[in-house]
């Protein structure tokens, strides 16, 4: 048993947001809602007896959301131990390239690039909801509002500043770039994501740090809108896409430590994910 | 008080570590040396009351080692709200920017690539070993195996896993590239790093995860032979550059977790740095 201690961190992460905000357009859109930041998260410390890795190994061959608009990752081998005495590359890459982050202003002016991301924003409690079994006979497969109440009958409501996962299995797909995308005859993805009403839920009636996904996208496959980033990046709420390894680490009781890159005026980019437990 | 608890995930680490060196030029070369494996860990649990952000934003303006020689950080951007309905951008840089990682690899055949550090050396405990006040009248101060001993001497030695951190204050410099760099007439630059006979101390008589400064490289900028860099990376340890505000966490008892990228066959890169105690 540990001695429950005060969050300050995230006290900070509060005002830091309040203080952002305000000079904002998402300052004036938010000014009047009930945003909860995560000063009320509860009093904790972080049990390491497990550590798991969440993130894909990034390389050109990684599946691309549109490989046709986006330009391909590139890595130039610049110096060699060999010649120069050393080893380093040059890279070239759209940010939402493999294991990634969404930060909120991807989809919402005023949010918050990756930069302004606060690092106390960047740690929090799993929660992972499994519809595997669902997506594995139906590619269109949601995380639906009933979804999120079954995982809470099962583990207790959501914890304060949770980082919500849908596994859905897709990840089995990961080497095969036509079966991860997996369009149909009019070029329509069909991959499992979020459904815009658990985003609504999610933002408005639990406190949220961030969402993810093992597909390419938080909305599922065959969205015309976006409307689950729309809802969740325009509350200020980051996304991670292609996240590994969901099936190995518990429903509940992880903590996540979310390396996004600090970029100036980011939009998210290639971030290392790391469970604890 | 916490219940001490295994570190699995370390133990795993190491049989990762020595299947890997088992093929390689590396192996070859350690099978002999007692390289002790983080394992040993000692058992714990992490508090969350305070997280420090150890990373510094990245933009073009960021001081890079050598200007004339590495192409610059790079960030054009590819869609906008306005025009797209989401914004984003194309980033080009040497990996080796900003706050960032020295997989070994970048300097030892046959050690680990950036994806090829297993997730549980990519946490540790924070030891920062405060050399600023040499370093204000001597720019090319350097961390000592004494410096280490005082160290040891106020806070019992260095735990196992360790990240060893200089704080030399050179941080205050870093919106001032000249400054930060310091180059004499001759070019040869002036900033404080890890002294090779303590990075020996640390890789042969500790057992350490990695070592991080506050300046451009591991190694103080009038090296010639980068002999700190090739004795840690050489050692299958990283390095981390350019970390930020080393001057707000404890010199003992902060955890760090280094957000490093996972691109395949990469030398290191752009890395979040977050402490937590």
């Amino acid at each position: 048993m540990c001695v429950p201690e005060t969050f300050d961190a995230l006290r900070t992460s509060r005002r830091e947001f309040l203080k952002l905000a305000a000079g904002t357009a998402l300052g004036t859109a938010m000014a009047g809602t009930a945003l909860l930041g995560p000063q009320e998260a509860e009093a904790r410390a972080i049990s390491v007896n497990k550590v798991q890795d969440l993130t894909h190994v990034l390389n050109p061959g990684f599946p691309s959301f549109n490989p046709k608009f986006f330009p391909k990752f590139e890595r130039k081998v610049f110096v060699t131990i060999k010649k120069d005495g050393f080893y380093g590359n040059v890279l070239t890459y759209w940010e939402h390239s493999g294991t990634h982050m969404d930060a909120p202003h991807h989809f919402a002016e005023g949010a918050w690039m990756v930069h302004q991301i606060p690092a106390g924003r960047l740690i929090g409690p799993a929660a992972v909801i499994h519809i595997h079994e669902r997506a594995a006979s139906n590619p269109n497969a949601q995380v639906t509002p009933n979804d999120i109440r079954a995982w809470e009958r099962r583990n207790g409501r959501l914890p304060n500043g949770a980082i919500v996962l849908m596994h859905s299995g897709w990840e089995s797909r990961v080497n095969d770039v036509q079966a991860y995308r997996n369009p149909d005859a009019k070029g329509v993805m069909h991959f499992p994501g979020f459904h815009p009403e658990a985003a609504q839920m999610l933002v408005k009636e639990r406190n949220i740090t961030g969402i993810g996904v093992d597909t390419l996208s938080l909305d599922y496959g065959a969205s015309a809108d976006f409307k689950t980033h729309v809802t969740v990046l325009g509350a200020n709420k980051w996304g991670l896409e292609n996240v590994a390894n969901l099936a190995t680490i518990p429903p509940k009781g992880a903590t996540l430590f979310v390396g996004a890159p600090r970029v100036q005026d980011g939009s998210g980019g290639p971030t290392r994910v790391i469970a604890v437990w």
